[in-house]
């Protein structure tokens, strides 16, 4: 009887944004398994800090931050080969997710090489899109406005045609593109419409207008753009 | 001193997934307030139920289901002025929200009535659409994928012209609408790739491919449609 393989969302980055059942699951985990970038820290594991038992086997998924596919392919193949290892043996396995875990999360990875083999549940975690929103003070879509998520390393053409027709955007990984995605917004006359939030809702949260951002972003910071929801007043 | 409104995000239903901030906020409210529809219950403090404090004060929005603004419009202005009132006496309010707050949530009408005047702090929640894809196993997006989030009471044209331009889709808010957007799916081709989701995380939960869903939809239901995730295999 093999194990179970658990993709727990972790939330945007307060460790009281965990949901119970995500708490219940890491507090009584015998193994978890993260990623941290090579050689570096986890923040799925700086997240979760508090919860992991102190006798809990830790797998960790040492991913490169490269364009390059293979090389962090092959970081999620030995990864999966990892876990398949522990639940071959009847034990289950907690995965730490940052976010959400099917939210631009990289536990798809793992769950697109173990689940054909093993039973997996993803628990859903709170994404920073609405973190983001809360910290910021801005609703994101009411009634039946549409919402479109845009990754910020898309190229520009379509970054600028998928803006312009809509009503709220959200931009997530601004990292170095925030100067191409700044001229974007500007050139479509929405900088006043737009806030820009780095890190939401740990101790180094930013929350600035657009205009006031920075030059170059972190990986972890997103641009919110509503051409003002109707607040029903 | 007035008190501190809290919009506090309850996820997608089953309780466990309330976060662990949201829990202890619910835990300690002296006052807590909720919609329900008018005469009828209210899924947010059903969800909430075994965390409010049998001493708690109830203030009870009665919101009309109904097209028409006005009667809504009314209801959140006297749950406005209800929860004004305590927060005048100096003591907080816990406002219940199912799903998250400003992710199409009735909050962000009280957000527009009383944060010009009051403390108000949200607190994000795990939103439907995530808790869908987790319940179907289906990721939403990955690396640079778009994700668009559409209301299905959206005019037909309006919705065959977002989904033939996207990636991953979340359709919203089905109910009565289920003919027109099946429709606008198989038009596209596109019906293998849909998928069904009836309260997701609650007991009643549904998951079915599209073609076997039912003619008329419950309102929290949700229509998942992927042109295939790379799982970066």
């Amino acid at each position: 009887m093999s194990g179970t393989l658990y993709g727990v969302g972790l939330g945007p980055g307060a460790p009281d944004l965990i949901t119970l059942r995500a708490a219940r699951l890491i507090e009584g985990a015998a193994v978890v398994a993260y990623p941290a970038l090579a050689g570096g820290d986890s923040l799925a594991r700086s997240i979760a800090a508090d919860l992991i038992s102190p006798d809990a086997v830790e797998i960790v998924m040492d991913v490169p931050m490269t364009v390059a596919r293979a090389p962090a392919q092959a970081a999620y193949d030995k990864g999966a080969a990892d876990i398949a290892a522990v639940l071959d043996s009847g034990r289950d396995v907690v995965c730490l997710c940052e976010g959400d875990p099917f939210f631009y999360g990289s536990f798809m990875y793992l769950f697109a090489r173990l689940s054909p083999d093993y039973e997996v549940q993803v628990v859903p975690g709170v994404t920073s899109i609405t973190a983001c929103a809360a910290v910021a003070g801005m609703p994101l879509a009411a009634r039946n406005e549409r919402l479109t998520v845009l990754p910020g390393p898309l190229p520009e053409a379509e970054l600028r045609a998928r803006i312009d027709g809509a009503e709220s955007v959200v931009i997530m990984k601004i990292g170095r593109h925030m100067p191409k995605i700044r001229g974007v917004i500007a050139a479509l006359g929405l900088t006043e419409h737009a806030v820009y939030v780095e890190r939401a809702t740990l101790p180094q949260e930013v929350v600035l207008p657009l205009k006031d951002a920075p030059e170059t972003a972190p990986y972890f910071s997103i641009i919110l753009l509503t051409k003002g929801a109707d607040p029903w007043l």
